[in-house]
């Protein structure tokens, strides 16, 4: 299944009153970094989300590993780890050069209209992100 | 151990294009809670940092079971699970009257000015929060 | 007209780097403030959206007189400065007991589906908001 | 004095409920954009906290113009309008392509550790960032 890595540089107003990048960033960056994977994999989004369904977080489990500052350039990496009709997992790492900054297990599901786990038409499988 | 309950209000700003609180918000929501049960404690936070040390979260592990939405009135529960001298964990419960919203499982630790795992003086014994 | 009061507390992650309550969170207290002036008013907000129409902001002009920190309690001061039917004024004023901390006038106006300045059904005048 | 465009992708979680950039949002935008172009012209930042001083945001003047939404490329115009040793007002326009998004006036002051305003050293000066 496709890998694929992001970069995006630190931005001032997300760190907190350490200097730190805010924990709660992270959990951004990594929705930001799965967009990013969707669209390298020529998926949809948009199309799901008029056919009436949508994709919903059901849980994010991140560990955070070592800082990260103002203008750092970080990576990263996005791999499914598990690829369902309906439901999945990517793993998730944050780099700074060759430093693990965080890393993160991510469960999603496609829901319908009303919110419920629901397998959306042929054309948005997310088990055909893969290349 | 205590268990503590913070109440608040979602802001209209909280939530994202679905017109749910974004799933990184509850983060920052966790970390508010967290700080009212040490202020009710009256675990004596500024001090910690005056000593040269500060707590550095290491894991969140969140599920989310159902969205909230602008104006709703969460409560968040938070009781320390594991309450160490140097690392704890947290479990946190946001609700929004009988029906859960989101469950974590927070970790921290203690680190010092190098951001090493470290015990602070005895005065600011985590373990000590429990009344 | 009328003139409203919001207090809220300054939550830690919406400080940054220098301890201060960071610039464009000031924005966010101002619609949060705002959204509850027109809860005050019995404005139906969510009936204006169902009706195709929604308030868009044109102009936000605030100035910073001192800064905020993390559990400071601040009072939002809100009231109209010029209100029509399709577009107005209002002058926010956040305050730490006596001490100013910003001051804003933020210029908004109603809009169709299409995003032009457009007048809602009469219900929603807002000149009706004042009692 | 030296005009500098910063490019920015507008990420999902900016958006608010209508699916627009967050109103807020665009002045974390800026402030980003003003930090690249003190990068841009060599200004040490880091250099004056060390010494000291920080810069404060006395005043910020943004008109919306037209809406902005998830994936939009924007660049960020930043051009001196006064600059003297101890403030200055930044103009900046927000464009995606050629349809102005926004535009501000954002008027600042370097300030002491007592966060009075106060001329830095002279390596500092503000007044030096023209090349």
């Amino acid at each position: 299944m496709m890998k694929h890595v992001t970069t995006l540089t630190v931005r001032p107003y997300e760190c907190d009153s350490y200097g730190h990048v805010n924990h709660a960033v992270y959990v951004n960056y990594l929705e930001h970094a799965r967009m990013q994977y969707l669209h390298a994999a020529n998926f949809d989004y948009k199309g799901l989300i008029r056919s009436g369904f949508f994709t919903f977080i059901t849980r994010v489990d991140i560990s955070y590993r070592s800082p990260a500052f103002a203008d750092d350039v970080l990576e990263i990496e996005t791999e499914p780890e598990d690829l369902r009709k309906v439901r999945g997992v990517m793993h998730q790492v944050v780099r700074r050069g060759e430093i693990v900054i965080a890393e993160a297990h991510v469960h999603w599901c496609v829901v319908n209209a009303e919110g419920r786990p629901s397998r959306p038409p042929s054309a948005f499988d997310m088990g055909g992100m893969a290349p």
